[in-house]
């Protein structure tokens, strides 16, 4: 369904028809001009060559120091979307299952089928503030189970996990001998402080993935990385030689200049999106909608008694506001996502329509 | 081995030791300037954004015009190595078997066994020409074979498969029913002839990879294609878009331009290579070396009678050139790889190290 929006979405605008694009996670904010020229500098220098699996020592030690890690914890992909094919392909290719609480990412389900393992949804809901329920997930895990995959913050509820639901989850998962796959992306750039899965760590029994996408507006260069321990680093390696071979050096380089701008790139990004999740949720609530708020960009998910999301949504097309469906996310079939990643006036605008046409 | 060679070139390398490198399939020529200008101007006009897992329909409908086939036959990878891993998981995730003539470019191997399928080695002999035996091959398939994987030109031996081979080849795979995958990453810029896969496919069904990354010397930009069916290609789709997603629009807009230059460029770099290929060829058969005569970039592969190819790589390493051992291309302890991608004058330097070594 996110795939059908998007598709009428491109078919409208090129009849002609402006649409208020509120239906991906991708920033509008553009990629900094530092980061440009570095990547550009770097190829200017000649590395446009083949380079290593595990990716550049720089990058990897910049990322290390920043996470409180050994470099050797630390591999570099092309998004962190392959991260997580990478580390469940490694887990779950002879089979088995994932928990994973809902709403949730899809991708995590599709790449799951892809591999002929079995997904188990742990739903969660808005009323208890998207709680993960801690016997549920217990009496969830069976002898199969090889993964629980966290999303925090949240995409589509912008939710973060708080630290006593997070380290009962760990204490389940320890007890258990299940591996966290802790999916971060949304984590720096948290309005909350939201609790790493590597703070409960120091042997890396779980795993982290995340990337530069949101907190550097670079979705398109595709670079993330992993943290773990250093055998699945090295396995994830070998699959980077068979598949992917390398990051280009350009963009690792592009991301290192990155990180040495985080506090006032971050910062900036962070209080823009701080401003449109205020101002939506103002709108939001007048217009009666319910939601809780936002902790990290850049979605909201509000709610509304009866609706019919995928009807909705395909409908506010045709008004020129694109966004994604709650049934994208799981069984959440009265739900909507926004994604606030357009000028803080377009947002409005496409609000306004939307309290309109909900009547 | 290949890998320990390289480990090894590295580590006397920061030991402050020269070692010219004809170990790897990485051309010295630089990525030309305007391909270089295309990306940076991409990336300042904003294409830093997700994009299309398909790839972008430009490229896709250029590739398209050159390989006479249409656009909707084409999908943009990370790198050639993609589209044969993104083929082979498709293809083998539930096993069955390939036949991979050897010798043979061992990812594919190790791309089979990450998968669980086998893979069934098809010999060849440098003093036959390096020819695949028809009748060999057809006694080979079984009922599991799902995929033959023929490299033309071939890596390590720089050989193309003459074209009564190739019919025959094609032939068999047909009455057989199983898939061609064609790797011709030297295609552009081989020497002679060298007919493509996609000669015999008005209906594709078989399945050309390649990439841009020898004919533009952008071995690190990773980005290559497949021409397949409309099936295959939607497929492989799909698994972009829960893996990889997409390249970045400004490296395919950069390859773009490397298309439009195509004729200048790929001319200059077939040139360069012919030229080290005959000194190459004129020292070797005067130091007794046999071989037979490169048709592509960028190896040759040399036998000598009794030749410990590992031993002579490693010792070899301590004067100061690396090289490849026959061992990494299968069963060809006798034989090793020079790859020909450093300026005439060190290959030179080598070639009679190399000679002088041999004694």
């Amino acid at each position: 369904m996110l795939y059908e929006i998007n598709e009428k979405a491109i078919r409208l605008e090129n009849e002609g028809k402006k649409i208020i694009r509120l239906n991906l996670g991708d920033p509008d904010l553009a990629t900094p001009n530092e980061i440009i020229e570095a990547a550009y500098a770097s190829m200017k220098a000649g590395k446009t060559k083949y380079s290593s699996s595990y990716g550049e020592s720089k990058l990897r030690e910049k990322l290390a120091e920043l996470h409180g890690v050994e470099a050797e914890s630390v591999v570099i992909t092309p998004g962190s979307k392959w991260g997580i094919f990478a580390t469940m392909y490694l887990i779950m290719k002879t089979g088995g299952n994932i928990v994973v609480p809902t709403p949730y990412w899809t991708a995590y389900d599709l790449i799951a089928k892809s591999l002929g393992a079995q997904t188990k949804l742990l739903r969660t809901e808005m009323e208890d503030g998207w709680k993960v329920d801690l016997e549920k997930l217990e009496a969830m895990i069976d002898k199969d189970t090889r993964m629980i995959i966290l999303n925090n913050p949240n995409n589509p509820t912008s939710k973060v996990i708080d630290t006593e639901t997070l380290d009962g989850i760990v204490e389940i998962a320890n007890k258990k001998g299940v591996t966290i796959l802790s999916d971060e992306v949304y984590g720096t750039i948290s309005f909350v402080k939201s609790k790493s899965i590597l703070e409960y760590d120091g042997d890396h029994k779980h795993i982290l993935t995340t990337g530069f996408s949101k907190t550097f507006s670079m979705t398109g260069w595709r670079i993330g990385y992993i943290i773990a321990n250093k055998q699945l680093v090295d396995n994830i390696t070998k699959l980077n030689q068979i598949t992917i071979n390398n990051v280009p050096v350009f963009i690792q380089e592009a991301a290192l200049k990155g990180l040495e701008m985080q506090k006032q790139l971050a910062t900036k990004i962070k209080e823009e999106y701080r401003e449109r999740a205020k101002m939506a949720s103002k709108i939001l609530a007048k217009s009666g909608f319910s939601f809780t708020k936002p902790e990290a960009p850049f979605y909201v998910f509000p709610k509304r008694q009866g609706l019919d999301s995928e009807k909705f949504t395909l409908d506010l097309l045709d008004n020129g506001v694109a966004v994604a469906p709650g049934t994208a996310f799981g069984d959440y079939r009265e739900h909507f996502r926004i994604s606030l990643t357009a000028p803080r006036e377009e947002i409005k605008t496409a609000l306004d329509i939307i309290s309109e046409a909900i009547g």
